[in-house]
């Protein structure tokens, strides 16, 4: 006998979660459904070789790795062991848990590449490992939830990008919040024009901390980073401009002039705005925001980040187009966009503010209870009925005190008990109790059924 | 560059495999849902010592391990290396992956214990992990579809499984199939009345593989297992019993008669098809089936199986009555009924008899096609409308030749492609074609909405 426990930074899901993530996870489907997306799932597992390499260093660190079965060890020599776990590492694994849903996206691309229609969009949604300090809102089991197309430079894939973050919120009830764009080609632009060509690596490091650290901080780690001093000095209208949208881009314009790359990036973004003005979109929602750079290195065009306003919370969705996706697989000239909403991050988000529809979340609309056994057996006649009427239901299974099967309906957030004894019996009927209200009314099966159904 | 791969025993799921799988899925928890289960959800990894012990020696085996973080090493004395493999085991693998729903199940009652309104009634559809041999219909990581109530020893639950596998069959138009049902009491009982008390282990082995191997092999196989000729000899009017439903229960009834436990099964069983009976449900779907055995040694109740007749695939879903799901843990007495269904084999199965529809997996209904610039910036205006009305829709991402449009829509299975060029525009109409039978029509916007919402 053991007491037993969860591995640290993992989470069992009751039902109360599972039905609030579904929520929000069936308001994502729907929406890519809309949109044209088709989902596709890939193995937990993945060849190690397909892993490693991807993430940097650290990424590799944090990679969970699967002991080969049986006598793992008999590949490994004294020589092995005596260079250090390194060495035997990859002799005692061959394979490891998917640490994002991309670079297995990735994968299956080119092993598809004959048999996918391109432009192809796909969604997935599934769980990643990472074997990182578990501390508050970081886990090492967490789910992402990807949408990508692949095989084409359209932009009007990034304005529906736009359009699907706007869907799902609609349909989570969330309001405030703003979705931020821009370009990486215009950050291509900006260290040319700054004098510092080649150096959009650094820059966006830095810049990226800017909410976080502030101005001053970001100059000092510019600095740090071989920044020249008047280049950083020329960084500072960008960062101190408000202005609005049509503003920002002719000042980038002029700032631009001499970087064809940056201009290029400013006509995508307005190339973007008007696909949102020709679908008929307002785009008071789209703020275009020129220090926004996003640390993953592999985009090449649009990047996007979404924050709900008022919450304590970071952004709940990013992404952007990069156009080397598949190349380190041997497929190279696929362009692709896509973008991923943090499923964790909407659930403390929604339960924040308050949003989560009770009503929608209830599992068992209704719950039969009886007085004695020949009761049981005429709510056994009547639990089919209701069911075939699409109403979720339950009998109580045991032949046991009323106030028990009371409490259970009330503990498990059943808002109805039809109750069942002589009386209901000989006329054919059921006592309907509202557990809100406390109402209680005998009811015919076909008024009980109405009633339920509302 | 490297050309990428599956690991051994994996799958990818590309579109119309998951369209399929979610028509199959969709269904099972629709029906879980309307009597009154909750969904779950555990980790894939499950501390090593969680597992092991569960599944036996070969279970322990066929168990993925996770490698420990770092220098997994750095617990593992020479003296490890040389006592082998299962020495260090311990020290390099903490956690493991999970090899089915039962176990992390279990696990999650005892650990939620106090939440938890018992009887608990949860599902939980999530892979599973086992290192075996890859073979036809046999892989490492696959679905596990489980629903369990917990708490009660009430047979309403085992009438409601098998009400719920008729459920799930209607819906997936499923028609001819045979639900057996037994109890594990009558198998002891059996072996007490033929003589072999306490030997309905070695027993029910034998005569899982009735279907099989064949009446005479499975006498060969009691005796080399001790049974003596004249205890054999007893079972044989058993094996060759010719009735209804009624007829054998009646034959028990006599051939138990010494056996307490034996006609506490009969019992049981009587009970379940008058529960059946109250609930207005036919009992020609179920069968009856005395020899009906099952492998796992846990079931100490009823047990069931599924079949669908006149196809290649073995049965598709099971389950049984356990005493004492969570002893192991520490939590004594918590009596529970599941089953399970085979998701893979379910999909096999209406694969071979031509029964997933095909309309209600088509992703997209309608792609907007488009002649030039002008045109492609027209149905820009339209695509949102037409997702506002709940319609599954794509614009075609580029300006390109029409046949590559039409051929897109043709590949991807999309049944309308509305065509925009200048008499559309001039008009305000699109013109709607139907690839199925190559009709088109030129509709207005309203029109055009009420075709595709057929």
């Amino acid at each position: 006998m053991q007491k037993p426990s969860l591995p640290k930074g993992t989470r069992d899901f009751g039902p109360i979660q599972m039905a609030r993530r579904n929520f929000i996870l069936d308001s994502i489907k729907e929406t890519f459904q809309l949109f044209g997306f088709s989902q596709i799932e890939t193995p937990a597992m993945e060849n190690l070789n397909t892993l490693t390499g991807k993430y940097g260093d650290e990424g590799d660190q944090l990679l969970f790795k699967i002991l080969n079965s049986g006598d793992y060890l008999k590949k490994v020599s004294d020589a092995d062991l005596t260079a250090g776990y390194q060495t035997t590492l990859p002799k005692v694994s061959e394979k490891g848990l998917r640490y994002d849903l991309t670079v297995p996206f990735a994968r299956f691309v080119v092993m598809n590449r004959n048999e996918l229609s391109f432009p192809f969009k796909r969604y997935q949604i599934q769980p990643v490992w990472r074997a990182d300090r578990p501390q508050k809102g970081r886990y090492r089991e967490f789910y992402q939830c990807d949408a990508d197309v692949v095989g084409t430079d359209s932009l009007l894939c990034e304005a529906e990008i736009i359009l699907m973050i706007r869907s799902v919120f609609k349909k989570l009830k969330l309001e405030d919040y703003s979705i931020k764009i821009n370009n990486r080609k215009v950050l291509t632009g900006i260290s040319e024009a700054i004098g510092e060509a080649g150096k959009e690596g650094p820059l966006c490091v830095a810049i990226d901390k800017l909410d976080k650290i502030g101005w001053e901080k970001v100059k000092e780690e510019l600095s740090e980073r071989g920044f020249g001093t008047s280049s950083i000095e020329k960084l500072a209208p960008l960062v101190h401009l408000e202005a609005d949208q049509a503003g920002k881009l002719s000042f980038l314009k002029e700032f631009l002039a001499s970087s064809e790359v940056g201009l290029e990036g400013v006509r995508e973004l307005e190339e973007v705005f008007q696909i949102l003005k020709a679908m008929g979109e307002s785009l008071d929602f789209v703020d275009l925001d020129i220090m926004l750079a996003r640390g993953l290195s592999y985009y090449t065009g649009a990047i996007f980040e979404v924050k709900v306003n008022h919450v304590s919370i970071g952004s709940v969705s990013g992404g952007g187009r990069y156009d080397n996706l598949t190349g380190v697989f041997g497929l190279k000239g696929v362009s692709g966009v896509g973008f991923s909403f943090g499923v964790d991050r909407l659930y403390d988000v929604l339960e924040e503010l308050g949003l989560f529809p009770d009503d929608q979340l209830q599992s068992t609309k209704v719950l039969l209870a009886h007085f004695d056994a020949q009761a049981y057996s005429y709510a056994m006649g009547l639990l089919q009925k209701i069911r075939e009427a699409g109403i979720k239901a339950e009998l109580y299974p045991d032949v046991t005190k009323m106030k028990k099967q009371l409490d259970f309906a009330s503990k498990k957030a059943i808002p109805y008990v039809a109750i069942c004894g002589d009386e209901e019996i000989k006329t054919g009927t059921v006592s309907l109790k509202n557990l809100d209200t406390g109402e209680q009314e005998q009811l015919s099966m076909e008024a009980c059924l109405e009633r339920l159904k509302d």
